[in-house]
């Protein structure tokens, strides 16, 4: 009844727990200039992606999260040409908008370029092809500073795929309002912004409400949405926000998302025109969580994530 | 950055994990005849009760689970007077139910004895005099022989709130085809059942879509439809199954669900009039898993939930 | 293979480890102004005492620690009549003192009376009603202050029995040179002392080899023995330091302390006359790890237990 | 305070405890016909080999018990020329034998090929060379079949390193009396014996006591004595026995072992002369232990290690 013995790997989950992933086998680790990773099996999860020991991925539902990273943007956005990925390492994001076959040009910026040539390597499930795909452009540098560089290009979609923003961590000044900013500075006019936003879970709103609250304190995106995905390898439904210059998410309908898809050639498995609706009707938590504890995320007082 | 030190209830979660709960304080602690039980305080779950080391409820979510429990099968049957509960042991589930005030009379039948008196002077925060309502009558016998005892006693809703059916557990024939059909037998023809079904994650939802499956296998109940609730407590969405003979669940509008409330008395802070729809869309997942894992649960071959 | 369900109290053992211990049942938890406490049963331990989730004795060997604590400072004093522990709340360092029918008056110092209080109450196991013998003093102040001012005071014997020396915790200053000093100035020419010094293991050797050669590094005390215990419950060989003004550990023959023994009415489980020699054996690895990373502790550099 | 955060490889200690090692880095891994390995960096251990999610050995004190396991019965015998070594997969066990320069003939009987071919390439600070030494017959065979085929074969020392008594587990009948028979059969008449035989902490000393009552029960054996070496990395005081068929471990001096060493050439860290007679002198719980739960182990009730 109580034999613990094993290979496990654990990730503190706020003050409230410790999860420990099981790992029947250990396939890949190692580590990068900016993280520590390692491609391990975990009973009924599959191959798995953990980065600095917090799990990023599986081969059991990699399709819910990667879905809701790119393609409620990509379907919002009546003809997106030109992409970008912001983070994204595993190459699946990217996979997703290239789904779409309006795109014409999609460019990954991921500042670990040790990490992604070990994905393309090992980790061929996710990237399906992605990284060699000849409308893909794959770019190591910092995003927000490449971002910023490329004010008035006119980018259709930037999709924010990046690790979460903890304290002095590599992302937190990737969750503010002046990051956005220079997102929505290379954006077309009815550019569409879309990113990860943290947990989605009543004991852990903070990050997610806060990203919402931000983007909509901003005059330039006039419709802003949080919406979830149910994610079971991060033991919580995981929380994602859209933010779009012209065009309004709630008002897509089920029909036109159809439509769209079957024009450009999508097929999902978790994002899909019946999902649409459902995926964007927060619970009243995350409502109340927003009036409460969500606040404008800046420069000067980022989020910090608690470990 | 290690540092793990401090007390906690470790829940193992199928093969894949092992989930730690962090003890803030010990609050009360016992064993009944049925089930060890602790009444802790959990870091952002706050006071939270454990049974044979599984969390079944914390105060900061407890009302997610127990108006998904309850609300959906008050709300869909017309006029709901006479109401069943069975298991149920918080007494929150009964005062969900009691919330509706066509209620005239409200069975509850929960066999562990020296649980619920615990509960009563315990966990108020939960039943919050439920217990003591003129119209409750609390009975600590087997549900299943009670409920057959009862037949054609014509129950407007019957709310099963039992634990998970572990092999060789208290709980694994009240989870089969033979059971449904003796609450069946005790329902009026426009009865509503409702149930707990385990978890509605795409890594184990094999118990959730069996029972959507053995509840459609039956004559009785025309319309058979699956709902989740996002219980952080749990770590993951939980699966719940109204079964009804005569009204259907997907066809009750938002505003005659807001009419309802208004006219019986209830207010919720999850299952709202405009969440009722969200709740019923279930995920791509649980469809296809419930096509390729769903399968008929009898007395013959019960579930046999993983620990 | 894999049910860890359970309740654990988890420590962290350096860098290289977690032991969760197994909690059967929790006897009484609570908080004091300086520490928390859970009395709780393990299994093939039993009884057990947790002080801010670290194990600190268990009814199983108990004695072990505690005889090593006081018998071998108490018997190699040829008439110890006058005696102090600084700390030792359970009062079984206290007790074991109390064996020895020289004794006339045993002063106990702990500085944390709600725990002592409780322990009085709830481990009469360990004390055994030594806090209730006649010749027992029992005092809450600082250890370190109450002895500075008993300079001169002429005890026989002063036994440190105290939490390990964390950093920024209240046992710190109580593994110094400047303390001992302290504790040399209130004891008679033949005065002998004992303390407890951490891990005798090869793997966290650090603080006992710098005890050691902290009390060498003093005129004082011309005679200073390392000496060990097996504790299971501390799942390592646990340390301890003897310093003497006259008499030395090493010269007492099996025959002598047998007939110190006899007179003194002194009956021992673990610290028996044939058992002296071993104990006061160190293992090779202990002596290297003086040669190579004691030090000489200080207040200005007092040593800082890595949790 | 909580941070728990990384990779462990967790270990059930009885029903008491589990301990979780942290792994820094996984160095290689695998399964073999027989078990699965592990070969990692753990922090304050290095580098360490588990066996079935179980530590067998780390860098930082290997010598203690490979010294423990083979010196003090090369060195009772006065003149070791033909040594057997069961078990032993590292080959340190074996590079302790070779030190005495006697030794003409070593052999290593180890079922497990797949892991000593691993052990070779992988693990070359335990073997340092003993699987290529001149003298060394390494055989994959089952070292009881083997060694009852070798009836009057005279060895002088057969040293027994072999995994615990688990329930149906391959060492589980090479813990019996019908198995020390066919060794001591196997040795010259003043063959010595030695073997691992479990913890010699108060918590769990029934395996090791009931070797020695089972040795203790033969009349081939007139001296039978336990002893114990200090591995930190098990977390606990390791037990062995000596049994020997002329020679009696206890009235071996100091000088008389220095100058066996002198003579043979060996030099060693733990078991060095100066340390002999602790290493032979048992706590008193053991000999209470023996009394009480040591038992004769035989084919018909062997011992079950509890996991």
């Amino acid at each position: 009844m109580n034999d613990a013995t094993g290979m496990y790997i654990a990730e503190t989950h706020t003050s409230a727990a410790v999860w420990q992933y099981r790992v029947e086998k250990m396939i890949l680790e190692g580590r990068t200039r900016y993280q520590t990773y390692q491609i391990c099996e975990v009973p009924r999860f599959g191959k798995s992606l953990f980065l600095d020991y917090n799990i990023q991925t599986s081969i059991l539902d990699e399709y819910v999260f990667h879905e809701c990273m790119s393609q409620p943007a990509m379907t919002l956005h009546p003809n997106p040409r030109n992409v970008v990925v912001c983070g994204g390492g595993e190459g699946a994001t990217l996979r997703e908008a290239l789904k779409h076959n309006t795109v014409e040009k999609a460019t990954m910026v991921d500042i670990d370029k040790e990490l992604v040539d070990m994905v393309k390597q090992h980790m061929p499930e996710w990237h399906q092809g992605a990284f060699f795909d000849a409308r893909t452009t794959l770019l190591h540098t910092d995003a927000r500073q490449w971002l910023a560089d490329k004010k008035g290009a006119g980018f259709d979609v930037v999709l924010s795929d990046l690790p979460n923003p903890h304290e002095d961590g590599p992302a937190q000044f990737l969750f503010t309002r002046e990051y956005f900013q220079i997102a929505a500075d290379a954006m077309s006019d009815e550019g569409v912004f879309a990113m990860q936003a943290g947990s989605a879970n009543e004991n852990y709103p903070e990050c997610m409400v806060s990203c919402i609250e931000t983007l909509e304190s901003m005059d330039v995106f006039p419709h802003v949405a949080g919406y979830y995905g149910i994610v079971s390898t991060f033991f919580q439904p995981w929380g994602f926000v859209l933010a779009s210059k012209r065009h309004d998410p709630l008002a897509l309908t089920e029909e036109e998302i159809a439509r769209r898809f079957a024009q450009r050639g999508v097929s999902n498995r978790y994002y899909t025109p019946r999902f649409h609706a459902a995926a964007f009707t927060l619970p009243e938590y995350l409502l109340e969580a927003k009036r409460h504890s969500g606040r404008v995320l800046t420069d000067a007082e980022p989020f910090a994530w608690t470990a």
